[in-house]
């Protein structure tokens, strides 16, 4: 019974995860014929397959197919429990995290191991204000409520009669020009071109206009130099407008003012009625609590900084992994936090006695990738560098691979596959309170 | 340009259909080659497969399967625009609508032809304050927050320590015994014992408690009486309990009390965390509205009462059809809405002057169905009566069949087959500001 959970384990250490995504999901999947009870604890109840969101955001997958629940992906696990809960606090004197669960208690929850793998949050940069005017994109909830958003636009677009209002609502607006902005814009201009063109007989396609807006002076910062310059041609060839060395300076529902990052004289308005924000993502406020309370020191990006076993120093016990820790200062893509969590699976069973030590921590760089068009995408691994379609057939297979479940990996196969045939996409949902 | 909505039809007469459902969908694809401009006006910007609605709620289907966007069913209709707004008044003098549309304004629409098919919203009996803690199931977007709802209660139920609370989350009261409601706890039983069995080791399946209640003395009240007694006693064997002959006096998030439909004296009290209402729907407001304004009757049920031409008595070039109007007194079901839309897409092309009259609607009753479990339906096809395994396939076939595009169609069925295959469905997402 999980009731269980709340009283100190008996018998068999119990092993506390906190978190369902690459990282903490790797942990659980590592445990599952340990001799140790698992906790998986997280706020939602679905592990989030997330460099795909954007194409629920973009009407092309339903949810569930880049979401399968966790105690689906886990109910094969008899060593293992899923708890629905926010963890709000990390005690290592009592050996216990405090949880606010699904039921509305704060509960604490005893462990003998800890893994916290809690993820990131939107980083407006002292700008929390802007959230309401420009959405980002790290939960299921926030990409179903954007999807709704860029297709009422085209509708409210399409009621105006006035041209200028026309323009501003046909105005997208992102913010960060990494790899989710990039492949937001490229998605939302296929959206546009190949499927809402059809289906909005009354709209003027030239008044469509897609705005990427980065501080820095490259799109996808991370990638090599050729393929940085292959994706802006690309993007500029789908008549996605660049604008790079700037940052934002105001944001509102109407649009949003830019400046040069280096000052802010040359300042200019983009009147867009759809603004998204892609332009970075910070450790949740549980990280600087797990830093306090285990006198960690935390990085500039405020990741807790961790040992090169994972574990937090003078804490062995105790685990931070994936974009919350800062172990070699990996990038925070999926790949960083998958070959944590099943470092520190090992890493556990070897503690538990029946494993030899893995030995420290070390990254296997398998490189990186975005898509950009239907059939282009960028990929550098590990030096082999390609784009357009080769790219883009590296990218699905990877995707593809990485997805949770067969049933998953062939309906979105099937879903691409359709799309690209039909340029139709199948879930183009207004979803609100208001219109249902 | 859909801005010439706003302006008098020129030249080509205007048809505005309010409503994409059954009825206006099917007037507006019946209009598809008429010398005509037609304009559908909906709050939202799908069209709603109802019947198969609870397995939405139930996380077995993805709402895009059931809800194809009324632009892509209308995109090869070039002489169909759509308008994504609510209608809120009609002034036949002016022969004009109001509508708040998309981009937030209020404005008029001129017609020549008036099709209202606005359908119908939840019926609280005089408590509209119980639907926060009842929320009906007649959206999109309601049967998605009832998703939430479901699955977080067995969230909540397995981290209550305590058994009572358990039972409390774990006990599920449906108001409302016609098919809506039967379907829903039949479902909902499917979902417990099939798929979430699995995923909560933690749960007492015993504990599990669906109730329905309902003021008659029968369920599926409009069915053949062999056919409640099969549904009665199939819903018995599910372990649903089925408390007839009494209506909710009181509802809130802990439960509902229930009394003799007859009296308030056995009045009794059902703890549940979760309660739907499917006690039944009333035509939306503009009903009254449109009657007011054409000084047309409305009936006990707060339709509008229409000739046998479906128009307004004294209003030839105003319509009502499906459950907003009363036609012979026909039943709130697809089928007579489907008719109605065809006849008077008919009778406004003979007003067009290319089609003969088509004399006065008459509707050719083609039965009614409704399932139990994934392999018991009842049918009663114009006297064939069904049930168990064949009902289930006729209900299957009929319900595919109906399904506007293949590709829903394709996807569906898939999902089904997959789902009584693997017991598993790939929809349980709880989606929520708190837990994305």
């Amino acid at each position: 019974m999980t009731g269980d959970l709340f009283a100190p384990s008996r018998g068999r250490p119990r092993v506390v995860i906190v978190g369902g995504g690459f990282g903490g999901l790797r942990v659980a999947r590592g445990l599952r014929h340990a001799r140790a009870d698992v906790v998986v604890i997280d706020r939602v109840n679905h592990h989030l397959f997330q460099p795909l969101l954007y194409q629920v955001a973009t009407a092309l997958l339903p949810p569930g197919d880049i979401a399968p629940p966790l105690r689906q992906i886990l109910a094969d696990q008899a060593n293992t429990s899923v708890l629905l809960g926010e963890v709000t606090a990390v005690d290592p004197a009592t050996r216990t995290v405090r949880a606010d669960t699904a039921d509305g208690a704060d509960r604490a929850v005893p462990y003998d191991y800890l893994v916290i793998a809690a993820g990131t949050t939107d980083n407006y940069f002292g700008h929390d204000d802007w959230a309401a005017a420009a959405p980002g994109m790290k939960t299921l909830y926030q990409a179903i409520g954007l999807r709704s958003r860029l297709l009422h636009a085209f509708e409210a677009a399409a009621a105006a009669p006035d041209p200028g209002t026309r323009r501003e609502w046909l105005t997208f607006a992102v913010v960060g020009a990494g790899p989710t902005g990039v492949e937001l814009a490229g998605q939302l201009a296929a959206l546009a071109r190949r499927t809402l063109r059809r289906e909005f007989h009354d709209l003027d396609p030239t008044h469509l206009r897609i705005v990427v807006v980065d501080a820095g002076h490259h799109v996808l910062a991370p990638f090599p130099q050729q393929l940085r310059r292959h994706t802006q041609r690309q993007l500029r060839r789908l008549g996605i407008e660049i604008v790079l060395g700037h940052t934002a300076t105001a944001v509102d529902d109407t649009g949003l003012t830019v400046a040069p990052a280096d000052s802010h004289d040359g300042s200019r308005r983009i009147s867009a009625r759809t603004v998204v924000w892609a332009a970075g993502v910070k450790p949740v406020p549980l990280a600087a609590r797990l830093a306090a309370a285990t006198n960690a020191a935390t990085d500039h990006k405020g990741r807790v900084v961790v040992g090169d076993d994972c574990a937090l120093p003078g804490h062995p016990d105790v685990f931070a992994i994936g974009d919350i820790a800062n172990v070699h200062d990996l990038p925070g893509i999926a790949e960083p936090a998958i070959q944590q969590g099943r470092y520190v699976a090992e890493l556990i069973k070897h503690r538990l006695g029946h494993r030899p030590h893995p030995g420290p921590f070390r990254y296997r760089d398998l490189g990186i990738m975005a898509t950009i068009s239907p059939f282009d995408a960028v990929a550098d691994i590990r030096g082999l560098r390609l784009h357009g379609p080769l790219g883009k057939a590296a990218w699905a297979g990877v995707h593809l691979g990485f997805l949770v479940g067969w049933a998953n990996r062939a309906a979105v196969l099937a879903t691409w596959g359709w799309a690209l045939g039909t340029r139709r996409r199948r879930q183009q949902l207004i979803l609100t309170e208001a219109t249902g």
